[in-house]
């Protein structure tokens, strides 16, 4: 028996969250999973119910469950609120607690979606890169921070620090995620200008000898962000820190033009994980029933790759995915001529049926 | 009088800037700019010359001098040697000294050089961003940096501070731009988790009071990211950091798919500057004669208009380059079918004779 929390959160994410759910319990049945799922709150939903962004009551059933299922937190209605409860908050939280350090944003173009993007398809067709960003350390939670006064002036400081092992388990997902793809990984970090960073990329090298099959590079995070714009397809596997992981994974994911296909794990020492979108809550479009649901649903078949071990399952679930596509089914974000528009619901229950 | 101190600098910085001089040393009789030059070395150059990357010499000189262009910095020759003492050090040192906060960075796109990139022509026909950067302060120059042994293994931290002062000239750098440009001011800052950018964010809206024809909007560096590739032509002034900068600036640029096209500037308090191509030293090509001037010949451009002044010179300086572009003659880096193919020099020649 394994456990699932669900956390909806904000926005469009309970629309998007129930049409996976509807997929999860399909491929439980079919597959034999065992699964059982629990409901909580996050974010703005979390601070209407309980007063804060993570109540301790679900970061217990967090920590209890086997693996996690987010929707997306935040919206404008908790933008006047105290800063420290702001829905985002209780994301950060969440992370950090639970020591979801490893955070893989896969960012694939497909085939059927490839219009979609803003780049010319000779640039971007088969584009498949997966960034592992570091997601509970550097800059994001770096001690001392602080907002002062100093010479009569209003000053304010965050700190970036990476230690040693910090830097050595992100590697490793970064070299293990190689080794399973295409074997070329790319250590992004500002190393002749960052202290930080000058460690990142000692602490990767250091790793890199227990991978002699990988080809390890290391660039510059300026240059990084002009090669996903020249040639992105020269990536398979870029890991980074928090904060270049932050920016970089979202240029990356926009390359594909169709961010509303794109699931993402943020995974623990022991793989469990919680597991959602690339996208945001987008609460202009909430609860109009038009969200795509599809990155959500595919962020279930990454749960299932990677903290259950299911693979006929997850595999399943793609391509029960990439089957609507070929149907031509398209909520409004990645409508095109020639294809059929469909409403959140109705893309769930394809999904389904396909499966 | 006014001095210019030229800085070759290393790779194929001095081949660009030797055309960069002709059209200068050309407008100057032309326009009748009473400039004088002087010669000096920065980066690895100065390191062979002098043992360091900048000589205390030269930055007097630089003092001493109305404006400065600048070549470009580095090359794996200097890649061993002391971290401390490689070119950027010198690049960074003289930012500071000479408190060159001000980082102008167009991302211009040539109409005949449209095809260039890798975007969808639709996406970027006309595109004209500036990236105003904040170029001495931030996580580049922030204490304490440090490298230590605790609890038993290496750690590095950064320091990201900022004080009302330099965010509120920055700002203001960027609302004047903003004033002879579209009125559309975009400031970035990640105020969702750093403490630094809830004081930018502040001291930014504070300033705009004072600009109350200017539009302002905030967005976070991840969704900057995401939106430079989605819709870049959004976009008149965008004000941020020096890291978010040096990260989004490379990004705009490459959106042209002709970084060999663009020009910056760095400007202290009273419009003293340094001038520099965006591109770097690209060191796989130095020597051959193949690299594109136009960049540095467009950063003589600047230093006229904004230290000087000279605007019917750096007017005519930009037509010359223009009219080059016109007569379809391109370097190596912007060659396109039915173009001429020619030489750095030949390229210097030709604006001359434009001019
Ligand atoms: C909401 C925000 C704090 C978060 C982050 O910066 O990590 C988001 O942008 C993300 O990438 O998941
Ligand atoms: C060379 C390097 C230190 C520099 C920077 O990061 O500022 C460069 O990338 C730039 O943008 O001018």
């Amino acid at each position: 028996m394994k456990n699932i929390l669900i956390l909806p959160g904000d926005g469009i994410g309970p629309e998007i969250v129930a049409e996976a759910v509807k997929v999860l319990e399909l491929a439980n049945d079919k597959f034999a999973l065992d699964v059982q799922l629990s409901h909580d709150e996050l974010g703005g939903a979390a601070y209407d119910k309980y007063g804060v962004p993570l109540a301790d009551e679900t970061l217990d059933r967090a920590r209890a469950a086997d693996a996690i299922l987010l929707g997306a937190v935040g919206g404008p209605k908790w933008d006047t609120i105290d800063p420290a409860l702001r829905p985002e908050r209780g994301l950060l939280k969440i992370r950090s607690e639970l020591g979801l350090f490893g955070n893989l944003r896969p960012a694939l173009l497909y085939p059927q979606l490839a219009e979609s993007s803003t780049l010319k398809p000779e640039v971007v067709s088969g584009l498949d890169i997966l960034i592992v960003r570091e997601l509970t350390g550097g800059i994001y939670f770096g001690q001392p921070r602080e907002r002062l006064v100093k010479d009569g002036e209003r000053m304010a400081y965050d700190t970036l620090p990476y230690s040693e092992s910090e830097v050595r388990r992100i590697a490793k997902v970064g070299f293990d995620m190689a080794m399973v793809r295409n074997r070329k990984l790319c250590s992004v970090d500002k190393a002749n200008v960052l202290a930080s960073s000058q460690l990142w990329r000692e602490v990767v090298e250091e790793v890199a000898r227990d991978y002699p099959e990988v080809e390890l590079s290391h660039m510059y995070v300026d240059n990084a962000a002009m090669q996903l714009v020249r040639a992105p397809k020269q990536f398979d596997v870029i890991v980074t820190d928090n904060m270049f992981g932050d920016i970089l994974s979202d240029q990356a994911s926009m390359l594909t033009g169709s961010i509303g296909m794109l699931p993402s794990a943020s995974l623990d020492a022991n793989n469990k994980g919680m597991y959602e979108p690339c996208h945001g809550s987008a609460p202009d479009i909430a609860g109009q029933g038009i969200a795509n649901p599809l990155a959500t649903i595919l962020s279930v078949s990454m749960l299932l790759r990677y903290s259950f071990n299911e693979v006929k399952a997850a595999d399943a679930i793609e391509q029960a995915v990439s089957q609507v596509l070929d149907q031509g089914l398209r909520t409004g974000d990645i409508m095109a001529a020639g294809c059929r528009k469909v409403s959140t619901a109705e893309m769930g229950a394809a999904v389904v049926a396909a499966l």
